[in-house]
Parts: structure tokens; C-alpha cells; sequence
């Protein structure tokens, strides 16, 4: 048998009509993908404001946990279809209904009618059929009444919401999934995210899939350990976009000699903006290859003593690109809630890797005019980093 | 009678003792100016780990609006203060309570008693507090019975929670309000905010003021109705900073130039990219006097055509400033949601003013090489910017 899902999105619904036909096509394509991941077979099709996925009833648990990861999807329901024809609706949303009454499974049931027009092509207003079904039902209900439930309606707070959209043909469904929102992901140009092992990089990168971006992901591997926690977020991100990528930057040495040439100036206390600073030229130069528009990194204000706004602008002078900081307006108690939300945080917190070219007193208000001086003797003393990049 | 306000902190617990010691008495001082702000005269006191507010009963109200829109305050409770003796809590939560039980007003009513040992000086632990008091309340409560109330614990999900934190003092209270949690505004560098009338860059500026930034907002002002909604919502956000200051730029003059050089040559598809290059460069000028460390915009991706990706680059190139854009992995819903709960939604809805040089098909993927011979030209057109103002 098979089983089909309504889905919604939303603000794919502001934009003008050829705007929103190239979404919808994007969303459909990106909804085909996720599936095809994991192996499940479905049809997907564009309806008017909504976009339909059949498949067979037995994946339908796994195609709900997939959906809840696509950006774009606003909400989703598991439906029944049916025709225009009123008595068809009559007959689909008892069936329906009185499925979901056996869930409940309780003495007293208080339900709700909720009918949309997602097309205007109806007879009747999505009031007039809210009272006709809900009437038909409370009738129909106690012509049978199946182990003596007594049946109430509740408009406010109900324990059953029977909702019915009607399009070219009828949906009828009582659950509503909540999706990420947002824009499908390749409805916008792509960013490279920088990536690391920790809590902030994964969000900020799953925030501009979530705006619609596509996305590629470098991460600069200081350690074999970071790297295999950095495959895993990796992994989990992938769920909202099969179609992102992952770059490995060997950067240990690098990183060791930037470490050296300082320590042996006594100015290892720059360490860190230097590092960064070259993290960030690399980044542009990968930027530039892979077609991306901007730079994403999980900076934020505050966290730590070296995040300071002034040590933010000294790392990222001279880089052409746009930085994306997505998470700069956000305190480290909703970035954690966001990396729970989508998955990436117990893989973040499962093992706390240092990094071995930390200096104890780091500078917190770095010198442009020295920072540049140091950075240029440091690229000297390192060379070219890797034969094809020419920072 | 004098009121007393127990504040609690978020992020600032997590520093160390310096920077702690520091970041507590900026809040202690933002506290004192919000007061100010209003005419209300206030103690504040600096306790382990807390703040405490000493004020008039009479203007407990409004120090309780004005404390929810301190950055950096997590949640306060309107408390009485006794002193560590234990009959002296007991009495005292009683009273607490009994108020409180008056106030919910019903038969039943169930309650939990929760201790926190900020500083761990007392003899108790907390569990051990809680039985104490919860006894306590629930022997002297049957003496008295008023109005025959019938009294439960419910340690999950009770009507009434009573409160009790002991410092060097206990405090004991039934109510906690959320505040804005974040950072201490000017516990960070500055920022200067792009304001206009619109529903976005209140909330940019806001979210920035939440992460501890002192904050500068520039409006360009190209009408006399945008500088009045302009200044309404100016108005909202200095209750989150009473030290932010607004500065207006008369821009229309400006703007005009702009559209008429543009439309000369058949580039006025070009007005939006040109203007907000010229925008961010007068943003930039004034950063550098304010002694800011970045511009912050109400940037975000794929609201409306322009709004790409693409466009982002080409507009912020050859900024030598950071450009925040809080926004950026934002959902336009999110960013109404924020907006309606800091309090300029209303203000930026009230009334549409359109720009009036907005062309009808503006680029959505301009060229920066083209781009910057367009601005060449337009400057050479408009000459110096103000007197004093040399882009």
C-alpha cells in the first residue's frame, strides 16, 4: 500500500511565481535526494503550494525523520487522498478520524475540523466544511460508538485535529512534523564553511543550509582524533544536504611551524591570530576554487578571552571575501540548544581536544600594523603552503 | 517599605574571577543607568555570584519591566531578605508563601520548595532545606488552614514554587522573570548599526547589544517619515542600552546623485549595489571616528531578489572593517519573532515608505570589476560627500 505525505513550506510561498517554480523544483529534487540517500524509493511531485511524496507505507517512519531535515519543509502530514467528491471526503475523514481515536485510546475524545483551501476551487468555505464534517462525524461517531467513547469538539485545545487541505484532489491527516524552515538548500549561491571538531562550526554551517546555501566544508586537521569527530558532524550535517562537501586541509605543520617562528621571536602570544589569519587565507583560496561566495566560521563575541571584536577584525583584514558569522548575535546557551537540536552536539562534546599551539596569555587586542608585519615573516619562513597554494 | 530584586547572570559565571569581577560591575552600573532612564532610584549591590536591587515597593513594577531588557541579566526575582538563622527563614518563607497562596486564589494548591546554596556556607544542603520547609510550611499551614485550603507538594509540575537562595543573606521568593540574557552592553568593544525604518536592522542592533556591544547606530536618512519611525524605535532599543547613541546622515541628496548619474548612462539597474557600497563606506568613516570595531547590518540571504550571495560581496568589498550580519542564518519569521519581542515590530510595520531610487529590475548578480568603475564615476559625480566626509 502506499502512503503519501503532504508537505509545506514557507516563505517559497512570498516569492513571485517564476521565483517559486524554481524553488519548488529545488525543493523537490533536494527532497528526492535526501531520500535516495537512504535508499527509499518515492515519488515526489509539485502541487499547487504544496509538494507531495508517495511512498510505500513501510518507509514511511524513516521518510518522516528524513523530512524533518530538509530545509525548506516548514511542516509535513502523513495523509489519505481523496477526490473533490463531498461524499468521498465524508467517508476519507471518518476513516481517518476514527484510525487516530483507537491511538488516543481514551474514554472522553475531543477533536477539531481545520480545512484550508490551498486552492480556491471549492464549492464550499473551509468553515461550512469544518461544520459539515465535524457534524457528519459526531453522527456517524455514535451511530457506531466504538467501545463507548463519548465525543467532544474542542476548538481550542483539542485532543485530535482532523485537518483537511484540498488542492486539485483532498488530503486528510491529524499530525502535523515540523521541518527545519528556512530556504532549500542550492536555492542560493554556495559558502565554505570553515569546520572544526567543537560546538559553533557545525550550527553555523547547518544555519546557511538552512538560509539556502550550498555548502563546502573544510576542515584544517591538526589531529587524526579531530578529524574522526570532524567526519562524524560531517555525517550528520550531510542529513539536510547529500550534496555538500568535505575538504581535508593537512595543516599540523603548518600550524607547528607558524608556532615556531613565533616562539623563537618571543611572540608566541600571537599564535592564534596568526594561525587564524592563515586558516582564512587558505579558506579564500579553496573559496575561489569551489565557486563559493563567502566565508562561514562559528565565530561569536565573548566566549573565550581572545574573541574579542578587535581580535575579529585584526584576523580578517586583508580577506576580500564576505565572513559569514552566523552565530555572532547568539549567546553559547542557544548555540548549544541549536547543535542538540540538530545532532552535532554529543558528537562536539564527546571528547575535548586541545590544540597544541595555544599560548597561555593569548593577545586580546591585537596591532594591525604588527599582526600584518608577523604574519608576512611567518609566510616567509613556512614557504609555500602545499605546492598549490599561494597565500 | 523597601523592595529587594535578586539578580542572577549567565555567561558571566563561566569567566574567571577578573573578568567576572569586571563584566559585574559594568552590569551593576547598566542596571543603575537603565533606573536612571526612568527616574527611579534604586540601590545595587554586588553579591556572590548575584546582583541585588534595593528599591521603593511603589516602583517594583517598573523596575521589573525595565530589569527584563537589561543584556546580561538571565532572570531576577522580586525576593524578602532574612538572615541565615533558620527560624528567621522559616517564618519568613512562610509569609512568602502565604502571599502567594492568597494570590493563586484556588482550593488545592500544590507547591515545591527549591534551595540554592549560592554560596556554600550553610550547614544544610539544599535537599536538606527543601524538606525542612516544605515540613514546615505543610504542618503550619494545616494549623492555621485559611479558608480551608488543601495544601499538596508537586515536585514536578506545581502551582507554587518557593524560592530560596542562600548568600551571605537568604533571599526567598515564588517568582522568576526572564530577562534578556547575553552580555553586558559595553562589556565588548563597539559597533556601528545601519539603522533604517525596516523590521530587520532593530533586531541586527539589538542582537549585538545582547553580546555586550556598546553600539552607534547611523540612519541615512532619505525622508522626513523613515526619520521619524527611525527615532520611535531608537527609542525602544536605548531601554537595552541607555548609552547607544543614534547619529543621522542626511542621504537623500546623496541618493539622488546617485540614481540620476546611474540613470545618464542606462546603469540604473545598478542603484542598489552602488548605493549600499556608498552607504557602508559612510559607515565606515563614522566607525572609525565612534572608535568602532565593526558595522553591523540587517543583512540576510534570499529575502528579497537582490538580497544574494552575489550581491553581498559585491557591495561589501573594499570594506577594510569586520561587517556583522546577526541575521544572516536567520528565518524572516525568526526575525519578526524577535522583532515583535523587543519591541519595535510595531514600530517598523506601522507605515510603508518605499525608496524612492529603487529600480524595477535591479542586478541580482553584479560584476565587481563593472562595479567599481560605476562607483568610480558616481563619486567623481558627486564630488566630496559633506565637507568633511572624503570617501
Amino acid at each position: 500500500m502506499y502512503s503519501k505525505i503532504i508537505i509545506r513550506y514557507g516563505e517559497i510561498g512570498v516569492k513571485s511565481r517564476d521565483t517559486r517554480r524554481k524553488f519548488e523544483s529545488i525543493l523537490r529534487n533536494n527532497i528526492k535526494l535526501a531520500l535516495k540517500r537512504y535508499n527509499i524509493k518515492g515519488n515526489v511531485k509539485i502541487l499547487h503550494r504544496r509538494v507531495l511524496l508517495e511512498l510505500d507505507c513501510d518507509n514511511l517512519d524513516r521518510a518522516i525523520s528524513i523530512l524533518k531535515k530538509v530545509p525548506g519543509v516548514v511542516s509535513f502530514s502523513p495523509s489519505v487522498e481523496c477526490s473533490l467528491d463531498m461524499e468521498e471526503i465524508e467517508k476519507t475523514a471518518m476513516e481517518v478520524f476514527l484510525r487516530k481515536v483507537k491511538e488516543v485510546g481514551e474514554r472522553t475524545v475531543t477533536f477539531r475540523v481545520k480545512t484550508q483551501r490551498v486552492k480556491k476551487n471549492f464549492s464550499l468555505t473551509s468553515v461550512e466544511i469544518n461544520r459539515y464534517i465535524g457534524e457528519s462525524i459526531l453522527k456517524n461517531f455514535q451511530k457506531n460508538k466504538p467501545e463507548d467513547i463519548t465525543l467532544k469538539v474542542d476548538l481550542k485545545n483539542p485532543q485530535i485535529t482532523l485537518g483537511i487541505e484540498i488542492i486539485d484532489r483532498v488530503y486528510i491527516f491529524t499530525e502535523v512534523f515540523r521541518g527545519v524552515g528556512g530556504l532549500p538548500v542550492n536555492s542560493q549561491g554556495n559558502v565554505l564553511v570553515l569546520l572544526s571538531d567543537g560546538i559553533d562550526s557545525p550550527v553555523a554551517g547547518f544555519l546557511m543550509m538552512k538560509r539556502g546555501c550550498g555548502t563546502v566544508f573544510l576542515h584544517l586537521k591538526i589531529s587524526d582524533e579531530g578529524l574522526e569527530k570532524v567526519k562524524r558532524i560531517y555525517e550528520v550535517l550531510r542529513d539536510y544536504d547529500p550534496t555538500s562537501k568535505l575538504i581535508i586541509f593537512d595543516y599540523k605543520e603548518v600550524l607547528q611551524s607558524i608556532r615556531k617562528s613565533l616562539e623563537e621571536i618571543g611572540k608566541e602570544k600571537y599564535t592564534c591570530i596568526i594561525c587564524k589569519r592563515i586558516m582564512l587565507k587558505i579558506a579564500q583560496e579553496y573559496a575561489r576554487r569551489f565557486n563559493c561566495e563567502g566565508i562561514t566560521t562559528g565565530d561569536s563575541i565573548g566566549q573565550v578571552a581572545s574573541q574579542t571584536l578587535r581580535n575579529i577584525y585584526v584576523i580578517s583584514e586583508g580577506i576580500s571575501y564576505p565572513i559569514f558569522r552566523p552565530l555572532i548575535g547568539l549567546d553559547k546557551v542557544e548555540i548549544m540548544d541549536i547543535a542538540k537540536k540538530i545532532g552535532t552536539y554529543n558528537i562536539s562534546t564527546s571528547r575535548d581536544i586541545k590544540c597544541f599551539a595555544v599560548s597561555k596569555h593569548p593577545v586580546t587586542r591585537g596591532k594591525i600594523e604588527e599582526v600584518r608585519e608577523l604574519e608576512k615573516y611567518v609566510l616567509n619562513r613556512i614557504g609555500t603552503i602545499k605546492p598549490y597554494l599561494h597565500l
